[in-house]
C-alpha cells in the first residue's frame, strides 16, 4: 500500500485527488494538508466525502510529512513548493507537484511570467515534466520530482504535438484559443468568480500574458526542435469543468504544392496516440465536446483541414480537474511506483 | 459473469446504466436495445462511451433477448413492458423494470393516474417494489420481476419513511415539495426542454396531478398502516442531475404535550438507516445539497424541527439518474444475484 | 426633475436601481454611494453601464447627501440606516430603504430575528411598509420613510394575500416553499456563492430561521386579523434572477362541506388584483415561471386546488432585483412624488 | 405611427422584435405571423408577453400583409423570403429581412454555402446590407429591402473592420474564433439543443464550413479592397444570449519595422466608431464580456497587441438577439423611416 499525503487538499484539485485516490486500490491517503482548514474534518470542507473520509485536515508541514509517506502531492499556489523544498525532503519521498514551480526549465522565463523569484532552482533540472504520453520513459522508480503539467497546457500540447513533432504545421503560426470551466479558477472567494458574475457570461482574460503560454511553447519547442512562439488566449466559460482548445496553424504544403490529406494527418496522430489509453482520436467529422470527457482522464482530439485557407483546425477537450490536474497526477504516481498506468483511472465520463 | 440486456439503452437512464455496468466486475452487457437508433453504434449516440462500448444498437425484442441473457433492464416508456411481458419471458430471465408498470399494486390507481390500460395486470402482484432499503428481504434469487422505483418517489419515501413508520408525524399533513434537474425529463426533443427554455428558469409542473404521487402514497401507506394522501409538487430546476425534496409534516406531540427532540427524531432515523450503505444521515444543522451526491448512489437526509409551528422539515437529496434510476436498478440486480449490494456502486460523488 | 441619491449603489440591488432610474424620465441620479469603491468610476464596477454612467463612486455620507437630493435609496446591510438616521435627515429628504430596518413594527421581533439592536426605533412607527399593492394609500407626498419589502416577502405575501384577507384559507396551515436565484445572496465574495459551488446544485438554507419569516407573518397577520405563524423555507437555485414561491394551505370548506371552486378563488384574486398594473393572474392551468418575469416589475400568480387533500397550491414568481427590490423601490418613489406608478417601470420581461 | 408586421414572430428573434417594438413609441405591430402557431394567442407562445400582447398568431401570407403595413420584418428560415418575394410586394412595403437571403451579393456563393437555389436573385442587387455603422447612408426612405446581418457576422465584422479598412492588419491572416449562446440555435425541438446536452458543455461546430463565413469575407473584402479569406469557427456555449468573438491577425509593421502602438490602433478605432451610439470601445486592458451587453444593442470592443508574435487580438461582444438580430433590425427600420437611429433602442444592459 502506497502511503500518500496531499498538501493543498482543500482546493478543487486537491478534492479531486481525494475522489480518485479513495478508489485506487493501492493507495492510502494519510495526510490531508490544508492552510485554511486545519483541525476541521475534511468531509466538512467537502461534504460529498461525508462518511467516505473521516480524517481531519492537518497543516502543510512538508518536512514532517516527508518522513511518513511514500508520495506527496502538492496542489499549492505558485512558489510554495519552491520555497520549502530541500534535498533532505527529496531523499525521503517522491513528490508530484501540481503547481508550476518546476515545469519550466529556464528559471528566467519562470520568474518573468510568474513575477516571483524561484527559491530552489537547483531542483528544476531534475524535475520531470509529467506529461505521461510524451515523457513516460523518464517517469520511473528513480524519479523523485514530477512537475505535473497545467490544465490548459496538457490540452494545448497534446492536441498539436504530433503535427509539430512531424513538421506538418508551421509551429510559429500556431494560435491556441482555449476555453475553460470555472473550477480552473480555484476555490478562493473572489467577486469575479461568484455565480452571478460567471453565469450567463463569457470573456477572454490574460490575453497575450497568461502564464501557461511559456509552458506550451517550451514543450512544443522540444517537439519542433526550435523555439516556438504562439498566441494563447484563455476564456472563462459558465460551466464547472472542462477545457476545450481550438488551435489554428498553417499546414506545410507537400512538394507538389498540395495540402496533406485527412488520412495523412490522421495517420500521424495515430502513430503517436494509437496506443494511448487516455487519448481518443475522434472519427472524421466529429468535434470534441467537454461533456464527453467529464469526470474522466481522457483527452478527446479531432481536427478539420480547411482547404480554403490552408490551415488546420485542431480541437482538444479534457476535464481540467482530472487529466488537467488530479488524474494526470495519479497517472504519474502510477508510473513512479511501477503500477499499471490506468490504475484507479478507469473513470467513465459522466453524461449528462 | 452475468449477461445483461438493456431495453431503452439510449435514454438518459439507459446511458447511466451503461456507465455503471461497464465498471461492474460481474456483469457483461450484451444487448443495447433502442427504438430510435437501431444499427447505429452506441458510442455515436453517447460519445462519452467512445472506445469504451463498441456495440451497435439493437432493437427492443424482449422475447428474443430473454433467451440470451440473465437479466434485462427495461428503461422504457410507461406501458411498454406491460404490453409485451409474458410468463414465458419471465420463466427465462429476471427483469428490473425502470418504468412504472408494476410499481402500483392497485391497477385502477395505475390506470387512473397514467391514463392507459394495463395490459398485463397478472404480474403486478408478483413484482417486488425495488426500494432496497425497505424491501431488501423480498429481492432474492427467486424474484423474477422488480419494479424499480421512480426518482422522485425514492427520494420522497426514504426521506419520510422512518417517521411515518414509527408514527412520529401525522402522515396526512405531509407535503412534499420536490425539485428536479432536467435529465428527469428525458432525452426526447421537446421545445419545453430546450436549453433556452430551462436555463435561468424555474417552475412547478404537474401540480396535484403528477404520476409519482400515488406511488409515494402507497408505500407510505404501508409504513403507516393506513391510507395516506399527500400533496406532491415537482419543480424543474436548471441543472442536469439531482433531486431535492423538502417535506413538511406536523409532528405528533408527546403525552406531556411537548414535541419530540432532535435527538429522539435522529434516533429513529438511525434505527432504520444506521446500517445502510447508501443513506447518509447528515449532521445536525446540515441541509442536503444535490451536488454532494452527484454521480453516486447516495441519498443524503437532514431535518429541522420548527418549534414555532410544530412541524418538521425533512430534506433529502439524490442523483435522479443513479439512486433515482440506474444505480438503484443495479443495487436490485446485485440482490437478485446474491452479490454484495454495493458491487459496482462505489461511486464517489463528484464535486464540483 | 427629482434628484436621487443611492447609498449602497454597488451591490446588485443598487446596480438594478441605476439601470431602472437611468431610463426614468423624471429622475436624475446625483450620488452613487459605496463603501467599497469610493473614488472609482461607477462604470468600472458595473461595466454594463460604461458610457451610460460617467460618475465616480462617493462615500455613504447620509447627512451630507440629505441636503442635496429629493430622495435617497438605501440598499445597505441590516442596521446601517437604523444606526445613522436622524430627524434632521428625515426633515430634509424622503428615504426608500431597501434594507429590513423599518419593515417590522415590533422592535423585539426585529432584534430577535436579526440578532442586532435597533438603533432608531423611534422611526419604525412612521415608516410605511412599501408593498404598494397593499399600502398604496399610505405612500404619499407626506410620507418621509418607506420600508421597501424584501424579495422573498413581496412574492410570498402577494401570492397568498387575497385568500388570507377573505378568510378562504386557514392561515396557520400556510407553508411557503421559496426558491431564489443567486443574486439574492449579494455581491460579497463568499466561497458558498462561487460559481462552482452554486452551479448544478440546489439546497435549502435558513430552515425555520430565515429573517424574512416574521415579515411575512406580520403582513399576513394584518390581512387575517389575527396572528399568523408559518413555515418558510428558502432554497438557492443555480440561476441569476428570479424567485418562485410554492405555497400550501388548507382551504376552508363552505357550509355545505364543499371546497370553493376554481372560479370562486379566481374571483377573489381578481377582486384585489384585477386593476393592478404589476400583478398578472395567470390563466387556469398555467403555472408561473421565473423567466417570464425576468427584468420586469411583474408578479405572476397561479394556483391549483387539490380536491384530494383539500389544499390549495398557490404559486408566485417575480424578479428578485426588480419587483423584489429596485423596481418596487421606484414604484414607491413614484407614489411619493405623485408620478404615475408605472413611470420608468415599463420593463418588458426578457425571454429567453 | 408605423404599422409593422412580423413574419416568423414565434422564433427567438421574432420574440425579441416584439419585446423591442412594444416599447418603440412610433411603431404598432399589427401582424404576428407564424407557421406553427396560427390562431394561438401570441402570449401563450411567449408567456412573458402575457397582458402585453393580446393578438393571435396569423399565417405568413406576405402578399396579404404587404398591403396592410408599412414595414415587414421577416425572421424566417433561409430561402423563405427569396421564394415568395415579388416586385409587387416591394412596391407596397419596406422589408427588413433577418434571414440570409439577400446578404450575399454573389448568388453562386450563396447557393454553394447554403445548399439551396436562390429563387429571386433579381432583388439581391437592390438589397442593402444593413450593418448600419458601415452602410448608414444607403439606408434611407428610398430603400425597399434591407438584408439584416447575421449575429456572428455583425460581431465579427465590426470588431475587425477599422483595421482592415485602414490596412493595419493583413486580412488573410485573420482568424475568427466565435462563441455563441444557445438562443442562436433557434427554438426548434432538436436533441442537440436540449438543456442536458448543452449545459455544462462546450464544442465547436461547422468548422471551416459555417454559412456566416462568406458573409464576413464579403464585407471585409469591401473594406480591404481585395478578396479576403478567413478561418471562422463558431462554438456553442451554455448560456442563453451573447456572442463573443476573439479575432487574431498579423499587424503590418511600419516602415521602421516596429508594430503600431496601442494608441495608434485605438485612434483608428475611434476614427470609425467614436461617434457611434451602439459601439463602445473599451478602455485599455479591458476585455469585453457578453454579460455587459445583454439585452442591449451595444457592441463592446477591446484589443491587445502581442509584441511577441506581432499579432493583434481583437475581441467583440454583443447580444445575438439584439444587435445580432432584432435590435439591428429596428435600427435599420429607424433609418428607413427617418427616425432617430436609437429610437426604441435605449436598452440598458442587464447585469447580473
Amino acid at each position: 500500500m502506497i502511503k500518500a499525503g496531499i498538501i493543498g487538499a482543500t482546493g478543487y484539485a486537491g478534492g479531486e485527488l481525494v475522489r480518485i485516490l479513495k478508489n485506487h486500490k493501492d493507495v492510502e491517503i494519510v495526510w490531508y494538508g490544508s492552510k485554511s482548514y486545519i483541525d476541521k474534518r475534511y468531509s466538512q470542507v467537502y461534504q460529498n466525502l461525508f462518511q467516505i473520509v473521516e480524517d481531519v485536515c492537518r497543516d502543510d508541514n512538508l518536512s514532517l510529512l516527508a518522513g511518513q509517506v511514500d508520495v506527496i502531492f502538492t496542489a499549492t499556489p505558485q512558489g510554495f513548493l519552491a520555497g520549502i523544498l530541500t534535498e533532505e525532503i527529496l531523499s525521503k519521498v517522491k513528490i508530484v507537484d501540481l503547481s508550476a514551480d518546476y515545469r519550466i526549465k529556464d528559471v528566467a522565463v519562470y520568474e518573468k511570467w510568474y513575477g516571483i523569484e524561484h527559491k530552489s532552482p537547483q531542483f528544476i533540472k531534475e524535475a520531470v515534466y509529467g506529461l505521461c504520453e510524451l515523457n513516460r520513459s523518464q517517469i520511473t522508480a528513480d524519479t523523485r520530482l514530477v512537475a505535473n503539467p497545467g490544465c490548459y497546457t496538457t490540452c494545448s500540447i497534446l492536441t498539436a504535438y504530433p503535427l509539430v513533432k512531424e513538421g506538418l504545421i508551421d509551429a510559429d503560426t500556431l494560435i491556441v484559443d482555449a476555453k475553460s470551466g470555472t473550477s480552473g479558477a480555484g476555490r478562493g472567494a473572489k467577486v469575479q468568480n461568484l455565480f452571478c458574475e460567471v453565469n450567463e457570461n463569457m470573456k477572454a482574460y490574460g490575453v497575450a500574458s497568461h502564464r501557461h503560454t511559456p509552458e506550451i511553447e517550451e514543450q512544443l519547442g522540444y517537439a519542433s526542435g526550435s523555439q516556438v512562439t504562439i498566441n494563447f488566449t484563455p476564456h472563462l466559460v459558465p460551466m464547472n469543468r472542462g477545457i476545450l482548445v481550438t488551435e489554428y496553424a498553417s499546414l506545410k504544403r507537400k512538394e507538389d504544392g498540395t495540402l496533406p490529406s485527412y488520412e495523412e494527418i490522421k495517420a500521424v496522430y495515430d502513430k503517436y496516440y494509437g496506443g494511448e489509453r487516455f487519448i481518443r482520436m475522434l472519427e472524421k467529422g466529429v468535434c470534441p465536446e467537454t461533456k464527453w470527457v467529464e469526470g474522466s482522464n481522457y483527452v478527446d482530439i479531432g481536427f478539420v483541414i480547411d482547404e480554403r485557407t490552408g490551415r488546420i483546425v485542431m480541437m482538444g477537450a479534457l476535464d481540467n480537474l482530472v487529466k488537467g490536474a488530479a488524474g494526470q497526477a495519479v497517472q504519474n504516481m502510477n508510473l513512479l511506483f511501477g503500477l499499471p498506468e490506468e490504475e484507479g483511472l478507469d473513470l467513465i465520463p459522466c453524461f449528462p
